[in-house]
């Protein structure tokens, strides 16, 4: 290894891909979802990749990070963080979506510090001839387990701004139950995770028994999104309570959560209340949320989530892994990170299913019985196809969005909505 | 690099080397200290070195690892700490000393962990040809600065087993500040540690005055190993304020350190009631050290000791690193880690000056005003003179001594001594 080779020049590629009419408790994903592909060119002519918001807060984010990168080893993973812990500010008119913790300005330092560290890491693998997660630790299973994410969902986009995706409507329990079995089917998932706080909780309470009745083994996942009232929550934890096999963010705050722990013996799981070590602290000490949702892109990367790992491991909680609407590369540094952690026994979140788009070399990633296999080759194991990104920023430049706002694509179907929340 | 190769071979060498009649709060050190040297060899020939405890009962652990680690990949620590965490069990006989939490049977896994851990990364380095820091990170410093550490001591051991070190005697303040001005003038330490707990607290409160006079602007501790009583160390306190950098571990107990930091402004350092995580979670709990010494022998390894840095940064406390008589290997290892430690921001601890042997190649390694340069070779840096090796285990089987005993010592000096503590 040249321990000469420095970084020579960053690429930070906005992209969009098409995404589905999937409901949620602040309205409904819009027709297309933004990531931003970064590429670490170093001196001695390799590239390394990462992904991760492609927002235009974030984009002015990884701008204010490119020069203080700019000259390092891919080696130099600490200085890089110490270097965009004192230097990433928030950007002006970032907007905050309660939903998405990658969208709060306060982990603008972690969100970048991520999409750099996996693209260093990639380069490292690279240059050793190894995969990420031998950088990691190594791999403790040989393939890393993902759930079944079912949304409600309309059949296609107000305006039709292209085909209707193959997935149809799915709002009553026999098509969410459909939704599952077309998923599973097809991916091999062996455990389901369904996104509520959109309907009635009763009605969302008889789509996990319906779920329930047609898969009688598998886990199932309930994740309102924080839009039930602490008196819903607690109401409904004594209906779930043998139906799930943990209790996603049902309610606001991590009092809130603290509360609602004293009254179920349901495992509660959140990415909404513990997004931070800060949070965690706090977590600890108020007895909340019992299974935390890592996610290395606003966490602070690969390095990072182990940490959280360690953190989770040693204060007994449970750990699984959050999602965003991503591609592969993602996809990929997930799966190595979840590989090298001995404690992360819950299978990941993605929305990758509702993808039919990538720009990794190859087409879109496999999976295999749910599960995704752990790369063997050097660095993160993917590579770029450069037609296929050429595509995706063309999209960008078309599409027209440049922040994710749900609430708003709601209110094209429906003008009275107002993602107040608790909604129920 | 070749993801084939495997771990075939395991060597752990009990070594003894000339230790100072250095005083502590349970006697006076032995003739002779103890170690275990760990090579680790690969199916490619390459041998990865390591440090660690000497004694029976960790010999014993030493060899409860073996079978666990042969034919694993260098690059599979997390598997390796999965299997010793699972298979290493309390050594029959082991001796728990209490200054010395290498001695604690808890720590056994912690333990083989983090002599297997050094020794593979090693290995790693080896392999991609990278000096370890850069496989924790990279360096976020050139060197790593290292205090002069004091202790009281007689001018020569009980029973004369060899020539008298040319440290001479140390209990008088003038002494010590002679002491200090030799460690000072010789390695250039920028920070003074003084172990203390050995006589009367007014007589130690008068070394650090002498020792504060004599340099005026060096950062100065003092360590009384737990033997002064709450009551003392609050007296003490008042009068150590102004002149202490930190002051570690004056009395026992983590309360005891949550009522005393309650009582003074000074920052309470420890490596006594702060050895695990565990700990560390009742230790954020009880507001009790504000400075942690760590210490990667009994952490569990270099990758442990940067997720305790990790929460020290988290909790605010202070981090710090802790040793006890150890030789080249182990300051190299120490060195990479806290070269890779953004907040290890105090000089660490080292007995090294205390060593007139060492079995690395090249000799005894430099100290370059106070510090120790990071390695820029491949792995640890380090390399083994065998001949030296096989003289340090000859010292071993000739010396007699299997498990530290400072009390055993002290009452060949003084038979009615009985080591109760605290005794102050
Ligand atoms: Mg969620
Ligand atoms: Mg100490």
């Amino acid at each position: 290894m040249n321990r000469d080779v420095r970084i020579t020049a960053i690429r930070i590629t906005p992209v969009a891909f098409r995404d589905g009419p999937l409901l949620n408790a602040a309205g409904i994903h819009e027709p297309w979802a933004l990531r931003a592909i970064v590429e670490v060119e170093t001196s001695d002519g390799r590239v390394g990749l990462a992904e991760t918001y492609g927002d235009a807060p974030m984009l002015a984010v990884l701008e204010q990070a490119r020069e203080h990168v700019l000259g390092l080893s891919p080696f130099a993973l600490n200085t890089m963080e110490e270097r965009l812990k004192a230097a990433i500010r928030p950007a002006p008119g970032a907007v905050e979506y309660t939903l998405a913790p990658g969208s709060h300005a306060a982990k603008n330092a972690a969100k970048a510090i991520s999409a750099f560290e996996v693209a260093m890491l990639d380069l490292q693998g690279q240059a050793i001839g190894a995969p990420i997660v031998d950088l990691l630790g190594g791999a403790v299973r040989p393939q890393v387990a993902y759930s079944a994410y079912l949304f409600f969902k309309y059949a296609e986009h107000h305006g039709k701004p292209y085909a209707p995706d193959p997935w149809g409507e799915g709002l009553s329990p026999q098509q969410i139950v459909a939704q599952a079995r077309r998923m599973v089917d097809r991916y091999g998932f062996q455990s389901i995770k369904l996104k509520g706080g959109v309907f009635e909780p009763r009605h969302e309470i008889d789509c996990i028994r319906a779920l329930r009745e047609a898969f009688p083994k598998m886990p199932l996942r309930l994740d309102p999104n924080a839009n039930w009232s602490l008196a819903t929550s607690k109401r409904a934890a004594e209906e779930l309570d043998e139906l799930l096999e943990y209790y996603e963010d049902p309610c606001p705050g991590l009092e809130g959560m603290g509360e609602l722990a004293r009254h179920t013996r349901l495992p509660l799981a959140t990415n909404m209340v513990v997004t931070s070590f800060e949070d965690f602290r706090r977590n600890v000490e108020l007895r909340g949320a019992q299974v935390i949702l890592s996610d290395h892109h606003y966490w602070g990367g690969l390095r990072a989530t182990q940490q959280l790992a360690r953190m989770c491991a040693l204060w007994g909680l449970g750990m699984s892994m959050h999602s965003n609407s991503h591609l592969g590369i993602s996809l990929m540094a997930m799966t190595h990170v979840a590989a090298a952690i001995p404690n992360l026994s819950y299978a990941c979140d993605t929305h990758y299913p509702w993808q039919d788009e990538d720009l990794v070399r190859g087409g879109r990633i496999a999976f295999e019985q749910g599960a995704v296999r752990v790369p063997a080759a050097p660095g993160l194991g993917v590579e770029l196809d450069r037609a296929a990104l050429a595509r995706l920023h063309e999209q960008y430049l078309a599409c027209g969005i440049r922040n994710r706002d749900d609430l708003r694509q709601m209110q094209k179907y429906d003008p009275a909505f107002t993602g107040v929340s608790p909604r129920f």
